[in-house]
């Protein structure tokens, strides 16, 4: 069965969100930022990056959300969360994921994460001064030129709604006002309400 | 026909390298950094992020390296560049390419794009003081826990491989010895070997 190390408030969420859409059977290990666990011995045999999330799997263990987003996909095809058939649709699919991960997803992490790429407290509290505009210039795009509606991909539910979601979880917190992308603030109302995002929100919780 | 655009020493040759691993017939755009062309209207209208690469379909524009790597791949099936029936093999593959593009590349574009995060003269000058520190930590990453070589995946070549190679040309300008990489440098070597891959950089060079 699979198992899914989360910790709660991160990108982890999306996984968890879409093995409930999947229908997936798995069970969930809790990795404690606040007690450092990501960066303990025990969690490092999982995981080397330090980092969550991690899938175990019975062939191995798997890391990286979009990755995954599109293992669980394709590990559980009668759920249809990616169009695995058309290689032109599936790459739009993989191009918004990526998209998140490394560019949404970085500038957000500038506001709590700066050490990794800056050491001077001057220069985080600049990182974090700019983390508004550097993340509300990638929801300006995402609004206005990548989410189709009502989905991220137009009618059809994928991955890319799950990680969309999480990752707008943070937008107050990095200061960047919702009511600015109408489309984006509509769709994290909507997902909210699925009762997948609403059972994975509430173990993560618990 | 498939039409690549591409800024020189870019991660597009990753894209450039795998089109021609896989026999694909394409022509090539080059965008201009130094003229800013990234930034024109003229571009924009091609990729809204203002980023090379862009790959022009016969149904619509493709972005983001480990997106168009996996369409190359699926769309040339014949040239096995990625386990495309075998989900868990396919999400290592994605996980590896997910890992340069959200990590290794981030770290690394601390170098010289440190203004997307951060606005002061001295926070620049800290992350790039930072850089062989942080490019140095993902390049033990891979060197100890995902590079299995000869190839990245093992004995059979992906689309993992033009990409590590397309970054790790940067190594010696980011500040990390190479020789204490040793599979990563064997591999940077043999690539640079293969007639796809020079042929790919003699057309960007040209």
């Amino acid at each position: 069965m699979l198992k899914l190390y989360y910790a709660a408030d991160t990108c982890a969420l999306a996984s968890h969100i879409a093995l409930n859409d999947a229908g997936a059977e798995y069970t969930t290990a809790r990795i404690s930022f606040a007690r450092k666990e990501q960066s303990k011995p025990e969690y490092l045999a999982v995981n080397p990056k330090g980092r969550v999330p991690a899938l175990v799997t019975d062939r191995g263990i798997l890391t990286e959300t979009p990755a995954m987003l599109v293992f669980i996909a394709q590990s559980y095809p009668d759920a249809r969360l990616a169009p695995l058939h058309d290689p032109f649709r599936f790459a739009e699919v993989q191009a918004f994921n990526s998209y998140l991960c490394s560019t949404l997803h970085v500038a957000h992490s500038h506001r709590m994460r700066g050490l990794r790429w800056a050491d001077e407290p001057a220069s985080l509290a600049d990182m974090q001064r700019k983390v508004p505009e550097s993340v509300g210039a990638c929801y300006r795009l995402i609004e206005d030129s990548m989410l189709v509606g009502p989905w991220v991909m137009g009618e059809t539910y994928t991955v890319c709604d799950p990680y969309l979601f999480t990752i707008a979880q943070w937008m107050e917190a990095d200061g960047v006002d919702p009511s600015r992308f109408p489309k984006v603030s509509d769709h994290r109302r909507r997902m909210s309400e699925r009762p997948q995002v609403r059972a994975a929100i509430a173990a993560e919780l618990a």
